[in-house]
């Protein structure tokens, strides 16, 4: 059962050093999502052969341009290859006039496009399937901004196979026995569900901390996270300058994960004033 | 005296491949223009290291996507960088309301940033220094569209660099003698100019035709022009597509050139159906 985040970009405002701003590709399971969309998204979903095609939902952080430049290019490109499937886009409020001006004259497009105005100073459930959950997360840059919090349903127990044999199970019998309840007979006897099943599966979560400065009213957001992208425009040799643009160094996004006990830290949105990026990893470990 | 074309993009619509959609960086002497700005375009100027901060006038052939999605991500570089000096966008109308769109809600620009509208069914004059001159070329494509014809002004005539000595030759007459004046001494003397100078370099001159249908008419506006940029979104494999989307082909683009005895072809805007481009060349010549 895949769970695979691709980070397309990991540059912060001006793309350099061969580093594209942020974008990402998240796939859980059967379902395939965008996590903003800088400039040149689709030129980086090409070259990590990525499938565009599968992508029905996208979420922007904020409207900085760095989160969504690459917006009108990757919708452009679904509309030249024919797409006909409805697209979704979650963003802070503002999105939909920027990007339909940028539509025209190239006109309608040939599948809907929805825009859903997002919440950012509460956490809310935004997108919801059968397999997992999203919601946003509140976070304190520059103008409205909010991250992103994938997390996976319960998992059901998980049948062993050779039972369903021994005991001639029906589907619908199959499900009961998924959900955890036990199994009676024809005869009137009661296979308890610990014979049949072994314990589901452990939910995972991923959370996406955009554009930042350090936030402790994360942490009980965060709690557990599986995996936590957190912003981490500067090292600590430029902690001024983090505070005045509101992003976070790497000893902070650090700090915010140790406070939250997430299990992996992931970091980016570097500022293009560091060409080799070994005092992130440093100053995170 | 330098004259440099840069092709920072070459491929149509859809990025692929790793070709990147239409933008050249070119310069004359000592000036610096940007001819289209497809998306990803700051990151060629970062990856050919062509001077992005010389860049004062931009010429945009028309508003289809892949020729201008680069702009906003570069105008908001130009801003994280500290520009303060003016820059001059030429392009078809409509423009302005689309990138003002998109700089919102970053809010305005530290430089000033002026657009200015230009003709598409008409040859005119919209650009001019004291070096060269840019007139539109009215191209045939599914919206209003231009290319851009650069040619150097007429040179003077260069003087031989031990006759200022020799002579004794002030500013003044240094400038009379590079006109193509006779040098009259004090002595009542004449020299004539051809013994003090040798003939003006030839001006050059380079031709941009972006999206266009074949069309006859321009053969006159590219007649002996240095170097022609005609796109061929296909080849002849494609004619009818061609046609239907009112592009040309590899053989169509040098049929141009041909009939108007240009010196040099270069082609581009190549469809993303082909991943190789052999068959471009070869249709060519």
């Amino acid at each position: 059962m895949e769970f695979t985040l691709t980070i397309l970009g990991v540059n912060g405002a001006v793309p350099a050093h061969g580093r594209f701003p942020t974008a990402q590709y998240l796939q859980i399971q059967n379902h395939h999502f965008l996590v903003d969309c800088g400039e040149g998204t689709q030129m980086r979903i090409s070259d990590f052969g990525v499938p565009r095609n599968k992508l029905n939902h996208i979420f922007i952080s904020h409207l900085h341009g760095d989160h969504i430049f690459g917006l009108p290019g990757l919708l452009f490109s679904f509309a030249l290859n024919g797409r006909s499937t409805p697209l979704h886009i979650y963003s802070p409020e503002g999105l939909e006039a920027m990007i339909t001006a940028q539509l025209m004259p190239g006109g309608k497009l040939p599948y809907p496009l929805a825009f859903h105005v997002i919440p950012t100073d509460t956490s809310e459930l935004i997108y919801e399937n059968k397999d997992l959950t999203v919601h946003t997360l509140p976070l304190s840059h520059r103008i409205p901004t909010s991250g992103f919090l994938f997390r996976e349903k319960p998992f059901e127990r998980n049948i062993i196979p050779e039972k369903i044999q021994e005991f001639g199970l029906s589907i619908p019998q199959i499900i009961r026995v998924k959900n955890g309840e036990d199994l009676v007979l024809e005869s009137g006897k009661t296979i308890k569900n610990e014979q049949l099943t072994f314990p589901p599966f452990q939910p995972r979560s991923y959370a996406f901390v955009s554009d930042s400065e350090y936030n402790e009213n994360l942490v009980p957001l965060l709690a557990d996270v599986d995996l936590l992208y957190h912003e981490t425009t500067y090292c600590k040799d430029s902690e001024d300058k983090a505070a005045a643009t509101r992003h976070s160094t790497a000893e902070q996004a650090a700090t915010i994960a140790k406070l939250a006990a997430v299990k992996t830290l992931v970091t980016g949105h570097y500022s293009s004033r560091y060409t080799e990026l070994d005092l992130f990893l440093q100053e995170a470990i």
